[in-house]
């Protein structure tokens, strides 16, 4: 699953002081590149140091339960462990997940209910983790958040087990929660999980099949179910936890699956045309790898001569000469436009979603924040 | 993990009827072959039957929930469905664990008590082939229940998505169900995956050290964690269904583990001395593969002139002419007697804490029944 920018990739905190008021906030924009926005502030970057600084100890404290075979990969996962079991700096990723959960909390139930959502968001984070150990297996992936992954130093098997783990401790936290949302959030989270491996698998069915046989539907609703289901999920259970009535529910979850979706096509554009120095990858790292991201398989869905082109060149193996006439074709043939219209009108679902569960902007601030936040990774 | 009996291993139904009342059985017996006695009769039979019966519809309906991708794979783990999806005769083991949920709930708790209790057993049915199709892919099995296994017909990646979603129905049948036990049930099925991934992960970690590195503690423990845990939790989540108090709880989880270990006992005696004709695998399959079951962990351990024997023809690579020779020094350095009366003290433990949760022996009788039929396969 696609993973939000790391420490080295973000903006340094407060390098773009906002002091925009949140209705002055378009729902999405672009700058001079074509990049989404110069609209976050340090916001965001507050919010998720605070979740952070909340789940953390919880999220650690789960991980010591476990018996020692399946801790130490977990600790290494998530970055507070070399390999050889020595303290580390720890970099577990930016807590966008449970910070949403929070926040929904928060928005809809105020301060009581964000603290009394604790459980819910380290269970969505260990949900989160176990994805991602399982699909680093499965996609044979060497790296993640800057580091070996962890199949790659502990074996396949210990990985799968440490995600088994993951995935059982998440749903004892609920289980074990006497708060009565606790009950249905186990129900919403188990069913996240199923639509999490769906989107897995559609992932990996839709890259082994041919340029000219995949279509736009699928695509979207391979990254919905791969990225915006949990991401709706959290939100639906921070909702939960504030005792919010079922449609409220309802939106907090669409307003996640949008923003999510917004963050997937964003994060797409930027596989394409984003700058290495700022995304850490090698520039079109997702055209050399003949990935079917969304704004590729837009442009091959297109229809025109530049639509051809593309199918041709996905066809051959990958020609570093052949690189930058690939991106061209793709955005010749509208992938490009695609994509941010996509993620434009997919943010404005979003905040249509969120004003009608959390009318009172001052409320929906935060989420407001995270979902800009997540949509914009490249600035 | 280990699986009982299936189809074609079975004695067929009533070829041994036995007109035994409970007081005149024995807890664990040995026929003139040394294997495990002759004091079952139909009841387990009838019992396993009902239910399969019961809990079939249930299963079949979580699975069908599933989405198209994982849906095909679970399918044909349960024997329900070719590899081309046509519909199959259906293979889905024993159903054991389920039986021991109806069964422990009934005891304690009535009819009623077990009529209710049947989410719970679905869950553990779930998690029991969750953990299936992850071990085979972990261990390279290629065969399970006379079929390839799932892995090698859909490969790898759906057979760990399919395991990880199964995992995820279990808790969420559980987080569903109305019934009060459902929620501290969730939380003890939950603590008895993370169980269970230890005991594979000490499975595989033994397996790769020398014959003079094992202990038989450590033996012991793995094979609880890996086959007991999960009979006493199907046990502890029934009575937990009856309402049972907490001592009861436990001691039928106690019986369970006790049980399981018998079963293990016996299967690895099997697993050296049993009849290929009755068990299926070629003789002397484990000692062929240097397993560290646990009569030869026994018998490495017992310091005299045969365990040096056996260490040394362990360090060899196999070859056929020993296999008589190895099994011998198993069974003179005492690997068999040890095997045998551990089953037994562990089938007389079993027995005490049924006694003391379940004292009407009426009442015991579907519990004790399941527990002997589990600890005689070869028969």
């Amino acid at each position: 699953m696609g993973e939000f920018m790391t420490e080295t990739q973000q903006r340094p905190a407060g390098a773009r002081p906002s002091t925009e008021t949140l209705e002055r906030r378009r729902p999405i924009a672009t700058d001079r590149d074509g990049m989404p926005g110069p609209l976050d502030g340090p916001e965001a970057a507050v919010i998720l140091e605070r979740a952070r600084m909340s789940v953390d100890p919880e999220l650690r404290a789960a991980i010591e339960s476990l018996p020692p075979s399946m801790r130490r990969v977990a600790l290494y996962h998530f970055g507070w462990v070399h390999p050889d079991g020595t303290p580390a700096a720890g970099n577990a990723g930016k807590a966008i997940r449970p910070a949403l959960v929070l926040t929904a909390a928060g928005a809809l139930g105020g301060p009581r209910a964000r603290a009394a959502a604790m459980a819910a968001a380290v269970a969505v984070e260990l949900v989160h983790n176990f994805t991602l150990l399982h699909d680093d297996v499965m996609d044979q992936d060497t790296t993640r958040r800057h580091r070996a992954t962890a199949w790659t130093v502990f074996g396949e098997a210990d990985a799968i087990l440490a995600g088994d783990a993951l995935q059982a401790l998440a749903l004892r936290l609920l289980a074990q929660d006497p708060h009565p949302a606790s009950t249905p959030a186990a129900a919403r989270l188990a069913d996240c999980v199923v639509e999490l491996c769906a989107g897995q698998h559609a992932d990996t069915a839709l890259e082994k099949r041919g340029p000219g046989e995949v279509g736009l539907d699928e695509v979207l609703a391979m990254a919905e179910a791969k990225t915006g289901a949990l991401l709706g999920c959290a939100c639906a259970l921070g909702a939960l936890y504030a005792g919010a009535a079922e449609e409220d529910v309802a939106a907090l979850d669409a307003f996640g699956r949008e923003a999510g979706l917004a963050f997937q096509l964003i994060d797409d554009v930027i596989g394409i045309w984003g700058d290495p120095s700022r995304t850490g990858k090698p520039a079109g790292a997702d055209l050399a790898a003949r990935k079917k991201s969304l704004p590729v398989v837009a442009a091959l869905t297109s229809g025109g001569p530049a639509a051809a082109e593309l199918a041709a060149l996905y066809e051959l193996p990958y020609d570093k000469e052949d690189l930058q006439r690939t991106a061209l074709a793709v955005e010749r043939a509208g992938g490009r436009d695609w994509a941010q219209a996509q993620a434009a009108d997919r943010m404005a679902r979003a905040m249509q979603e969120l004003a009608r569960a959390v009318p009172d902007p001052e409320d929906a601030g935060g989420l407001l924040a995270l979902a800009e936040f997540v949509t914009r990774r490249s600035n």
